[in-house]
């Protein structure tokens, strides 16, 4: 249990959920589910029952290091790493793990992005510790593969070889391929094959064996950020990390390294996750009246209403009528009423916003 | 001109464009239309060139004194009539005449509400003009009369008898009867007959002319406020009139007198008229865009939206998609979306809020 870490990336900033979720506010800090707490602070408690609080960890640019302060106070300040740039997962773990395994060379660390949903914690829990095991047993990578349920286009899918699986948990599976989102034929095809998994962004791996897997398939990220491992703590790693964070390219750790390496494994569960990616995932997991109306907000009247997505502050009053498969936003004096099925348009406005409007509104 | 009076009725709670109007600032008060003044500053205006300004009296609600202070500076405090209580406009009209028939006994008074729209001043002059010379030469009642464009069964109505045009002004009529807001099919006879006029609400009578049929047709109101004759405009104003409306049944001037009286005429007139009393009313007097969206608001973005009416404050970002003939009303933190088709749900909703959220939001 002590060389269990966890590395919590919180750095993300999505326009998807505007103005819900802002560049000064991303969704990961926002209680979007409208139940008393945020997704940060719901994947940090998800996480203090599987590793010791003071092994968990949260990498974040340092616009939201106040943020965290604030929304996990718990947590020693010194386990906020902190990024100078947005470079993607890549330099974000070759940092994180880096850090880490100068702390403990035997951890073996679990990397979760901070905005999903998991229903069904037992079961990850569950599925976590047989991956924690294969992890240390090999010094491979472990992935949470996601039964799918549907041929979801906005979802990375994630190939088995279905005769690989091994002895002690038989929904362990080597990796064949990473696919990033297919069109619909494409995933329906992955779907009725039975060998494909929904790519959760949950990994697991000792700290050994992902920066051997490093240098072998990015070696000059394993360089840089090996070059700080007198640094990490010291006064001088800020300076060093705006160097090494300059000098390195925004790649994710899929592209970097898992799509690359072959001693990929990954762990099929069936534990209630979402990635929350849009708001009509959201809309899925959110309380719903019978006319399946989720109401965020403590004042919203409806009439006539259905199947309406509406997040406000308490504080607002919302009468609304005859409206059906919309999505109502307030946040921070912005306005958005947009139909449901056209919520991938919203990227498009908060682009127009930000050109016709100014930063601020974004 | 020096014995012209005008008297603008401005003590009206409307429920029908909440939440832009609230019983602490009804419509009357509002920039309605988003032409930066308020319909009662229009009114004002409109009435500066037909009155002399120190002859204009605006009656009101006791809420309301400081709201007209601020809107209308260079009115003389003193000319606003206070009310202690709603009583509908027949104590009003009664309270108001009696005080401008003390100040001038030769007073004639043009009677209009606050809250009006009217787009050709020149033509309303001239009608006005031809009002107050009938009302002096006969010491009559008349009112102006609207040409219908269409069978409104949101309006009063007036029949006229076609052979008593008068010499001197061919639109001026006899009143056969008052009709209040009829059926559609009703209301389409009106229109077919051709002797049929919208009642606007605007009344031209002299003082004198005006408290004899009062003596007439509503006895106990008329002496009532005869009564008050060496009381108004001193100290003893106030108490009296709280007496004097406690007294009085809520009952309207048409109600009380006009419908009563042989001695009435109306005036058929053309001058762009609209009592702006729903929403759809307003949006076809409200700038357009060529979508037919009327947008108050000026931070208002729209995507494939038609017919849609936006009232919002200017610093308020709204970006809308995707809705058409719908209402979309923000104020003082209540947001309101309805179709247009079922603005009349919203006196419901205002009831429902008032039960339910309390009356604070009202």
């Amino acid at each position: 249990m002590e060389n269990t870490y966890c590395i919590i990336m919180a750095g993300g900033v999505g326009s998807r959920f505007w103005p819900m979720s802002t560049s000064k506010k991303p969704k990961q800090f926002l209680d979007i589910l409208g139940v008393g707490s945020t997704l940060l602070q719901q994947t940090y408690e998800r996480f203090e029952s599987i590793c010791l609080p003071q092994n968990i960890f949260i990498v974040t640019n340092i616009d939201y290091k106040t943020i965290i302060e604030e929304q996990l106070p718990q947590l020693n300040p010194t386990h906020i790493l902190v990024e100078p740039l947005r470079r993607n997962t890549a330099p974000c773990l070759a940092y994180a793990t880096n850090k880490i395994h100068k702390l403990n060379k035997n951890a073996v660390t679990i990397v979760a992005p901070s905005d999903h949903l998991i229903l069904n914690q037992d079961a990850f829990k569950k599925a976590i510790k047989s991956c924690v095991i294969k992890a240390k047993e090999d010094n491979c990578l472990v992935t949470i593969g996601i039964k799918p349920t549907n041929p979801d286009t906005g979802y990375g899918y994630i190939q088995f070889v279905n005769s690989t699986a091994v002895e002690q948990d038989k929904n362990m599976y080597k990796v064949k391929t990473f696919t990033e989102k297919p069109t619909l034929e494409i995933a329906q095809q992955f779907i009725d094959s039975g060998d494909f998994l929904w790519n959760s962004g949950i990994f697991i791996w000792t700290t050994k064996g992902f920066l051997n897997a490093l240098e072998l398939y990015d070696e000059p990220l394993a360089t840089r950020f090996k070059a700080g491992e007198k640094i990490y703590g010291t006064d001088k790693e800020a300076e060093f990390l705006t160097k090494a964070y300059t000098d390195s390219k925004n790649i994710s750790i899929d592209y970097s390294l898992l799509e690359k390496a072959n001693n990929v494994y990954v762990r099929s569960s069936v534990v209630g996750w979402s990635d929350l990616g849009t708001f009509g995932s959201l809309h899925a997991h959110i309380k719903q009246d019978k006319f399946q109306n989720a109401l965020i907000g403590k004042n919203i009247v409806q009439y006539d209403c259905n199947n309406c997505l509406v997040n406000v502050p308490n504080e607002k009053l919302v009468v609304m009528q005859g409206l059906n498969d919309y999505i109502v936003v307030e946040s921070k004096g912005v306005l958005l009423i947009c139909k449901k099925q056209d919520e991938q348009l919203i990227r498009n406005f908060v682009n127009d916003v930000k050109v016709h409007k100014g930063e601020q509104f974004i």
